[in-house]
C-alpha cells in the first residue's frame, strides 16, 4: 500500500491508499505558519505514519509515500526548490522527511499530482493527452501523455497560469502583466465580482457577500446569478471570456483529448460554468473537428493525495 | 535510403537521403494551380522517383518515401484532411501516390517534419522537449518529445499559431481575432511594416520597397533598421513584442530546452532578431532558472525534406 500526502498552505493531509489509487483513510494536520522548513517535513512524515497506523497497516508494509507539494519540486534529487506562501526554499525535503520516517519518498508538483490521479483514478481515465486545469489562488496545469507525466526539461512545464492572454493587462504575482491565472483563477474571479461590486450598488452580489467586500467568495457571482442578477451574469461573462482565452490557447497547441477542470469553483452548476465555457473554447478551437471534452474533475480534494501515492508507482 | 517530398503551395521538391538524414541530391518541379488532387499526387510520386534515378539509385533500392506538407494529415489512414490554399481536400493521398509509385509511403505534417528534421538532424539534436516554430505565412510548429513527435490527440497538435495573444485582436483567416500568427508571422511583420510606412512617408522603409508597398517583404524592415531607420525599428520593436508573446505562452506551458526559429525571417542577423527576443523572453519566462535556448533553425528550407525522410523510420 502507499501513503499520498497532499501539502497546502493551510493544511497537510495524508491519505493511505490500495493498488487502485483509492483512499482507504484520511488524516490531516494544519499547517502552523511558525513552523520552519525542517518541522513542516518532519510534521508530514508524522501525519503520513499516522494514517498506516490509523488505518491499521504497520508502517513496515508501506511501500512507499508520494508528496505533492506547490511550487519547483525535484524528484530526482528530492529537493523543493521553491514554493510560494510556505517556507521551504532549496530544502532537501526527502531527507528531512526519512530523517522521522526512513521510508522511500517520491516528490511531485500538486498540480501534476492532480493530474496523475485524474488519468488514473478519476474523470481522465485513459484519455490522451490528459490535461487537468486547477481553478485556486493561481491556476495550476499538469499533463499525462502517452500514460507518462509531462515535466517539461526541468520540472517547470505547464505553468499555464503564465501564458500572457493580455498584453500590458492585469500585473501579476510573477512580475509580468496579463497572465491568465489574473483572469481565470479563483482570485480573479473575486477580483472581478468586486469591482462589479463596485459600480452596481444595488446588485444582489452585495446579499450574498453579506454587503461586505471581503466576504466575497468563489461562489458569490455564481449565487447571485442563480436568482437572475444581471451584475453576476456580467461577472461571469468577463470572467468566462478570460477562463475560457487560456483554455483555448491549450487546446491549439496541445490538443488534449480531454481537460479536467478542478478548484473549488469547478463545483459550480454546468449551465453557469461548463456549459458556456465549452461554447467559448469550440468557437476558438482551431480544429473544430475534434474538440477536447472539457469536463470537471472527479477526485475534487483527493485528486491530490490520490495522484501523489500513485507517483510510486508512476516515476 | 529514403526519400523526403516537401509539398508546398508553390514547388514540390523531393530529396534523396542517406540513413543520417543528410540530402544527396534534390529534385523540385513547380505546382500548377490547375492540378486537381490526382494530379498532384501523380506529380509529387514522378518527383520522388527522379529524385532517386538522377542520383543514380534503383528505385528498388528505396525503402520508404517520406511526405510533409501543410494541413492536417493522417498517417495512419494515408488521408490528407485538409490543406489550406491546395487541391487536397478529404484525399487518399497514399493510395493515389502509389498507383503511380508502389513504395511505403508515410505522411506527415510540414511543420511536424521540420521539427523531426531538427531533432535528428539539425540544430535541436538530442533537446528535450526540442520545439521548432516557422514563421511563415502562418506560423507553424512541431515538438519532439522523448524523441517521438507529439501530435495531439487527432494530429492536431501544435496550431500553435492559433494561440489568442489579444483578445478581440486582428482578424485570423481561422475566424477569430488576435491568433498569435497575426503578429509573428511574416506575413504580419509585412503588415506591420505597410502600416508604418503609411504613418511616416519619409522612411527608409519606402526605398527598400522601391516605393511600392506592394514590394514590401519579410526583409524590408531588417534592410532599413540596418540602416538605423527610426520607422524600421518601430517596426521591428513591435513585431518583436508579438512575436515573443507566443513564444512565452509555449515556455510556460512546455518549459522546451530548446526553441528553433525557421522560416526566411529567421535569416535576419542576430542583433536585430533574435538577440532581442532572447531578451524578451527570458523576461516572460516563468521559471527564469530555466530559460529555453532560441536558436536558429538550422536546415533552413531543407528541414522539411530531411524530416519527411526521417518519418519513413519514426513513425
Amino acid at each position: 500500500m502507499y501513503i499520498g500526502v497532499d501539502i497546502g498552505g493551510t493544511n497537510i493531509v495524508a491519505g493511505l491508499t490500495n493498488g487502485k489509487g483509492q483512499i482507504v483513510n484520511k488524516v490531516s494536520r494544519p499547517v502552523d505558519k511558525e513552523w520552519g522548513a525542517d518541522e513542516l517535513c518532519r510534521q508530514a512524515a508524522q501525519v503520513a505514519r499516522q494514517a498506516a497506523e490509523i488505518g491499521g497497516i504497520a508502517v513496515t508494509d508501506i511501500q512507499a509515500v508520494g508528496v505533492g507539494l506547490p511550487g519547483l519540486v525535484d524528484n530526482e534529487t528530492g529537493m523543493v526548490i521553491q514554493t510560494p506562501n510556505m517556507a521551504f526554499s532549496n530544502t532537501p525535503f526527502r531527507a528531512l522527511f526519512q530523517k522521522e520516517w526512513d521510508v522511500p519518498v517520491f516528490l511531485g508538483n500538486d498540480s501534476n499530482c492532480a493530474a496523475i490521479g485524474e488519468y488514473w483514478a478519476g474523470a481522465a481515465k485513459g484519455c490522451d493527452p490528459a490535461v487537468v486545469i486547477t481553478l485556486g489562488t493561481g491556476i495550476g496545469g499538469g499533463m499525462v501523455l502517452g500514460g507518462k507525466l509531462f515535466t517539461g526539461s526541468a520540472n517547470g512545464g505547464m505553468e499555464v497560469g503564465h501564458m500572457c492572454i493580455q498584453p500590458n493587462g492585469v500585473l501579476c504575482g510573477c512580475g509580468n502583466r496579463g497572465c491568465w491565472e489574473q483572469y481565470g483563477s479563483a482570485t480573479a474571479l473575486i477580483r472581478i465580482t468586486r469591482e462589479e461590486m463596485h459600480h452596481n450598488p444595488k446588485s444582489m452580489l452585495w446579499e450574498y457577500a453579506e454587503g461586505d467586500l471581503k466576504k466575497v467568495n468563489g461562489r458569490t457571482a455564481f449565487q447571485a446569478a442563480r436568482q437572475d442578477d444581471p451584475s453576476a451574469h456580467k461577472v461571469l461573462y468577463r470572467y468566462l471570456q478570460g477562463l475560457s482565452l487560456g483554455l483555448i490557447n491549450i487546446v491549439n497547441v496541445l490538443q488534449p483529448e480531454i481537460i479536467c477542470i478542478g478548484g473549488g469553483i469547478s463545483g459550480a452548476e454546468d449551465d453557469l460554468l461548463l456549459d458556456p465555457l465549452r461554447k467559448l473554447v469550440e468557437e476558438g478551437c482551431f480544429d473544430k473537428a475534434h474538440p477536447p471534452r472539457i469536463v470537471k474533475a472527479s477526485l475534487g480534494n483527493d485528486a491530490g493525495i490520490v495522484g501523489a501515492a500513485i507517483l510510486c508507482n508512476m516515476v
